[in-house]
């Protein structure tokens, strides 16, 4: 270990800084970014597109072996939205395998301290970005995400999250002293002396529940945040979106072992559709830790019954925008176009319901009813997605048969406000791409829009008043839960009300939105993804919370000499 | 408003330099304390003794109308351990009118800034620091604590944690900036340039569930941390101790009232016993946090039931202190024997099993058998009590008759190693004070000592090595939950296994206490009590995440002009 140890130290001295700067950008909530998301070649180097390409490629149709414990059996069940074959195999462990192994990583893993976990965090993500290209063709290829999406929200946009929580992380742990001389004056006698030693210790094993359509971006934030805090991890991935965690695992896996500790603090637990390892290992009296993305309904259930561990949800919710007024008409529906139709909708950020009141929209192009706001949204998104190849390197593929048969029944809808289309490409003749449908709505048909409608569907809702667009927004959000929220107005009056229905829903706004930001974007270390006061979840990224119940800080004192 | 938002600033400046001192000394852990643990003369001033006593029994047998909301009817069933008349009869209001009143007070709580909300928490205490003698009265009455213990434990030192609950929130709510200029370089392009703000927002109310031994000690830490958050917050007291918290929310509501905002903001709810208002409280949906001190029974039907709310629960422990060996005898008895004495052994951080290796305590007296060590610990106890005055001074009164019952029974053991005798003091003839018993027991005999035996009764428990007794601690800790843990050795490489120990199964450690300090007393704004660790409590007075969960930030964001 001494060798190992000498490592570790140097290790530290080289994160230092990049850590320092993510823990005062989280703290100043400016602009800060370690890892850039543009994928070209003056920023990641000539050859990087092509050996990540090669890479990806390379693994299809092996077996994916990460040296860790196995049953003997394999699973393997992703399938491109693209066509692509895929065909990995990855072997299989039991829950009590993995968390045996887990909980023999442990002890090694939580007695290193704070400052040496952030480091090997660190490292890992370094090494996870320079990797960049190779997940975002695994991204890409299981979530259905289009390329430069997949690489910036799978590759650099995560590992700033992953980074966020590390960050977080440490500063929870270094926020008080880690050893004291505690005096307490007694009069004219001598003051009472002691020494006393604060160790953060984790709760034991996180388990992390990934999902399919962000494989990486929902999961680093959850697997870095008990990782920084001292806890081994078990990343149980969507059966349909492993390789990205895979690849991710095997690097962690890598650099836990240079530095001398046991690979096992950090596992990947693959399954077949329906194997219900995440509920077996969710219920382990050994897993003190669940983060999942995914169904309300499964998250329900984990909150319900995982209670030996700290359950960390993010659900599914209804994002509305209300439209009241708007002094520019024209770059507002691009906006909106552009959140409609990027990754077909599929975002749990993406709005869902347009509130439009019956008397109109004012604009600067006058009054618009919801009709013709209906006719210029369709116009917009047909000049966003008129070019098939622009159009699809927009949408990227529709992720599941769900999604798909969601889609076919709006189409089909007599309330059809904006129709839609299959978008071909020659790259992948098979690719499942459509364009984004709209649908109308009255606020009385509250048995279609009020609940999640997953996918590139949407609701012009009509609603009485413009003030009853602020109450729908506010009762929809507190009932269905949101992940993001949005508002056109041009009267200052109302856009405070609908702040203070968004303080009061709890979820976070966006207003005016008419250039390169997009209501369903969030950026790491400044702004908050989710806010853990809705339904939709009961955390966000990141915030103290996140991290600070995923260990214990446990006292040790005893009498110091006098002076 | 406008007058009492400028008497707002005021608050805020006066209260400055003590908020900052609090936050600083919750990181250096170094001895700070806001308010003096002496009740001389010299610190409190001449009369205030008598006037407090004054006060107190003033309160005797009225009707105690703290204008809130009632259903007409009336509560008030506490009796003093020490046989005075107490007589004091509460309105009684419903579950619902309380959580109505607390959520239309919550508005302009809420709306309040972090440091408003903490300069009016930091005043409260203040001023309940004022009437410190009054409460100790009200304590000492209620839990049976002895006078002076009532007003350190009951005053000063709650007052303590409840300032340090109110600095956390503050850092909290603080740690980020509120609002910032985001500027995102877009190469040649000019920057995305955003204006954000970021709103800490509370989940609502909060319940506070109190117990009977330390009512103000227990309650202070989730009073302030909600109250600081932008909570509204509901004061539920043990039916047998609701004066001191009446005098408390009594303090609370006139600070608020002259600060402009609803009393409101701050509630009791009376009940008598057996009416579950707690319960029904606790399932209310407005209420967003439940902070309970209590039965294990109870505790853990909260954490089972109020889902919709964040619940912080302290319940019952066994907690132990090994005797390997020592180099101070003598010293090491006359601690523990105080830590048994001291308030009955009425604590949840009381000491219950002693853990003794067969082979007996090396000591600078020669080795020590288990008989051996409880004749000696005997006689710590007799030269501790044998002055009945003293005794009193020490002892405190027995609680409850379920203790008393307990008590008889011990008393009546053939394993009895330390018997007891009732106490009597002039000024109390009807009091109920005992010294504490000691009994003996078996690590086989796991029927008796591993249970939670709350009151005057330890064991002297043997184990059949050394090493057996670190692993019982350990076993008891994490099945039973803990408190506190102690050790007493003088081999280092002993000790360290019980550190270690003490780290896995989640308690702090107090290692060779002879001196002034006791393993059942913690200081705030160094100590933590509890860790959350462990079965006996899911949370500790006071780290990050005992405030972080309480509120939520909600982002706001738009375009910023163009530079």
């Amino acid at each position: 270990m001494t060798s190992a140890a000498a490592d570790l130290d140097a290790l530290v001295a080289k994160h230092a800084d990049l850590l320092e700067n993510a823990q005062r950008a989280a703290r100043t909530r400016e602009y800060w970014s370690a890892f850039p998301e543009s994928p070209s070649p003056r920023v990641y180097g000539e050859d990087a597109a092509a050996e990540g390409e090669q890479a990806f490629r390379a693994l299809l149709g092996t077996t994916l072996d990460l040296g860790q414990p196995t049953d003997g059996t394999q699973v393997g069940s992703e399938s491109s939205p693209y066509g692509l074959e895929i065909g990995v195999r990855y072997p299989r462990a039991s829950a009590d395998q993995l968390v045996e192994a887990s909980r023999i990583a442990n002890r090694a893993w939580r007695s290193a301290t704070p400052i040496e976990r952030a480091a090997v965090c660190a490292e890992i993500l370094v090494r996870i970005n320079r990797r960049s290209f190779e997940l975002a063709h695994a991204v890409m290829h299981t979530s259905g995400q289009a390329f430069v999406m997949a690489f910036q929200a799978g590759g650099p946009n995560a590992q700033d999250r992953g980074l966020e929580a590390t960050a977080y992380a440490l500063t929870e742990q270094t926020r008080h002293a880690s050893s004291v001389l505690w005096e307490k004056p007694q009069g004219k006698r001598p003051p009472l002396r002691m020494t006393k030693e604060f160790t953060p210790v984790a709760r034991g094993i996180g388990l992390v529940v990934c999902c399919n359509t962000f494989p990486t971006w929902n999961a680093y934030p959850g697997i870095f945040a008990s990782l920084a805090t001292g806890n081994t991890v078990i990343v149980k991935p969507h059966p349909h979106a492993v390789l990205p965690l895979a690849v991710t695992v095997s690097i962690a896996r890598e650099v836990l072992a240079e530095f001398g500790f046991d690979p096992n603090v950090v596992l990947l637990a693959p399954e077949d559709d329906g194997d219900r390892l995440a509920a077996d290992l969710a219920l382990d009296p050994q897993i003190g830790i669940v983060d999942f993305t995914g169904s309300t309904a499964f998250g329900e259930w984990l909150e319900r019954n995982a209670r030996q561990a700290l359950v960390y949800t993010e659900k599914a919710g209804v994002n509305s925008v209300i439209f009241e007024s708007t002094d520019a008409y024209r770059a507002a529906l691009g906006n909106l176009a552009f959140t409609l139709s990027l990754y077909s909708g599929q975002m749990c950020t993406t709005t869902q319901n347009i509130l439009i009141p019956a008397e109109g929209v004012q604009t600067d192009e006058g009054v618009k009813t919801r009709s013709e706001f209906a006719i210029d949204l369709g116009e917009a998104m047909d000049k966003l997605l008129g070019d098939d190849e622009k159009a699809a390197a927009l949408l990227g593929g529709i992720v599941s048969d769900d999604v798909a048969k969601r889609l076919n029944a709006a189409s089909a809808s007599p309330d059809l406000a904006v129709s839609n289309r299959q978008v071909n490409v020659a790259e992948w003749p098979d690719a499942r791409i459509y364009t984004p449908v709209v649908l109308l709505a009255k606020t009385s048909d509250d048995h279609t829009y009020t609940q999640e409608c997953f996918g590139p569907v949407s609701f012009l809702v009509e609603t009485a008043t413009r003030d009853e667009a602020i109450d729908a927004f506010a009762e929809m959000t507190k009932e269905q839960g949101a992940l993001t929220a949005g508002v056109y107005s041009t009267d200052e009056a109302y856009l405070e009300r609908v702040r203070e229905a968004a303080l009061d829903a709890g979820v976070s706004l966006s207003e005016n939105l008419t250039g390169g930001v997009f209501v369903n974007q969030t950026a790491a270390f400044s702004d908050f993804h989710a806010t853990g006061a809705n339904p939709a979840a009961n955390a966000t990224y990141v915030d103290g919370h996140f991290v600070a119940g995923r260990f214990r800080f446990i006292g040790t004192r005893r009498h110091a000499p006098d002076a």
